[in-house]
């Protein structure tokens, strides 16, 4: 019993009792936010408001308006005293930090409720929590721009938050090696390849996604005057085509977490196949075990439930070991990792084994 | 910016991040707990797991049960390592302990996916979340028996085990007060008025309750051969009836948290309106800021949203403030508040205003 007396017995049935309300504080907290009360509190500062005052703002009931901050000044999200009810500081990152933020409006408006399903879809690989969005079998992808409101902003804010902040520590690291022609594969919108052309004028970028994406991105490329030099390959990675091998620099940008282990192998193996001498893959990811912080380990093993239950049922937020099993399976050689670009990415180069 | 301070920021935005990631960690627990994942951690002690056992031992793939570790890991639950998963104390409470499995429970089998609608029952005064346990509106009452597998056993295992443990407690409070008659308010299946009859051979018990509730416990009476002592009177106690003024005492357990506030005071007001000189009200309740312990209070704020979302839309836990406003506006004093009953529950003495 050594390991588990780490862990005093009081604290321990804390954190498990805490475990047992979070269904409930969540929606208390998607409640506050919803009504309008979190930005209210927050803009009041320490002076607090009233419970009419609460009133007012959220339009609603006594009863409403009391079981709501009951339950959320147990959550810690806000404290009442004297008849005042003021955030703390955990209420004022919950409306404030745009991460906690992204995080939050993904979790609420995305992922619930068809996280329920998740033990529907662990036994069954699938996303059984998938048709809470929609009509929808088999995954997520084809149907992001049929999510309604708020789904869709909320998944486009999460999905947007993580890798604009990467932007510029990729586009450095990118542009230092003077590559020729960048693959991106997975490259979607076109989003970061715009920003990459516009950052260095003489790079080439292929885009490689589905065709569907490259119909969307060659209309962005074009509006942006960059048909010259950023071009678009339809392809499903998945499938047993070539890819073209003049890259230099091939880029899988948050791209392989949308696959399963077998298939994360399959993809890289088809573009080591593709590979001239002296090219490099790079890989950039959130990793699970390289954040900063624990707690931004905790979400993102949190959030990877998100893929089994939701998006595809076989994916996740992998490891750095995942990572390195992964490129040894492929015959790919580790040349670096790169940890802390942006909130909490991970770059991970690689070369075929065979070409050091 | 004093009060906020008192908090670092640091903690306070691992706490907002946890707000955000607990919907995907209950739903870690509630599938570590369905597929006898934490029951076997726990039988195998310190040692712990491997993958593969915990594979054969849950029937899920690599990737289920990879996911699924790494989640519950982030939520304190369990830890891995050197390749072995034990759980942690947390993890313990989790699967063992009685009232944290009865709140876990009854929070994933009864009050999920209803309370994501909690948004909605706020905003309309009604339990919104109620269709998600069947095709019924209103409040939940009168469907307890037609709730399926494993809402049913989980509704009532919450139900039985904070009123079960207050049992020992509660007889003793009453039969010290030698009551010739006692009328049950809201005695529901009958099942404490038979123990309290059982234990006390001179008293005589009359439940009120609907009538269809007067039903089972008539036949749970008979069965327990003691229908000539223990009667039922059907009523409905928000009905305008008169209620026969005999009893010496009345007994309220887990009864008005299902009424909304001016409710409460209705039903006071009518048995005020019958109590005779001398008898007096017994309410037992457990009462928020009332509980040993914060975590105690803050279980009961959280779990008071299943009354919003779920049960009737309008009633919660209250606390002892609450129910000093409702005995003054129901003409009634409070003679005594007993703490520490049971798990956590308070006995609340109130006599007749004009009677003291």
């Amino acid at each position: 019993m050594k390991k588990r007396n780490e862990e005093s017995a009081f604290s321990a049935i804390c954190n498990a009792q805490r475990i047992a309300c979070a269904p409930f504080e969540f929606e208390a907290a998607r409640s506050l936010r919803d009504f309008g009360i979190l930005a209210a509190l927050d803009k009041a500062g320490d002076a607090g408001l009233t419970e009419e005052e609460i009133k007012a703002v959220s339009g609603l009931s006594d009863y409403a308006v009391r079981v709501l901050l009951n339950a959320a000044e147990g959550a810690g999200i806000l404290r009442t005293e004297s008849g005042r009810t003021s955030l703390t500081k955990t209420g004022c990152f919950l409306l404030n930090d745009p991460m906690t933020k992204a995080n939050f409006d993904f979790a609420a408006d995305v992922c619930i409720p068809g996280v329920a399903k998740l033990s529907d879809s662990l036994r069954e690989g699938r996303p059984a929590g998938l048709s809470t969005l929609g009509p929808w079998e088999g995954t997520l992808y084809p149907h992001l721009r049929e999510l309604s409101h708020p789904a869709r902003e909320s998944w486009f804010g999460y999905d947007q938050y993580f890798s604009d902040n990467a932007f510029s520590d990729t586009v450095s690291r990118v542009t230092a090696l003077h590559p020729t022609l960048l693959c991106d594969i997975g490259g979607n919108t076109g989003k970061w390849a715009i920003r990459l052309a516009k950052a260095d004028s003489t790079i080439r970028i292929r885009i490689v996604d589905l065709p569907e994406q490259c119909e969307t991105a060659a209309a962005n490329i074009s509006s942006a005057g960059l048909s010259d030099r950023v071009e678009c390959f339809p392809d499903d990675v998945m499938s047993d085509t070539t890819l073209p091998g003049d890259p230099d620099v091939w880029w899988m940008s948050q791209f392989l977490d949308c696959f399963g282990e077998a298939d994360v192998v399959r993809i890289l193996k088809k573009v080591r196949a593709a590979m001239k001498p002296g090219s490099r893959i790079l890989i950039l990811e959130p990793l699970i075990g390289n954040q900063k912080f624990p707690i931004g380990d905790r979400c993102l093993a949190a959030f990877s439930l998100y893929f089994t239950a939701i998006a595809n049922g076989c994916s996740r937020f992998y490891s750095e070991a995942d990572f390195r099993r992964f490129a040894l399976d492929a015959g790919l050689e580790v040349k670096s990792v790169e940890n802390g670009l942006g909130i909490g990415h991970t770059l991970i180069t690689l070369t075929r084994s065979d070409a050091s």
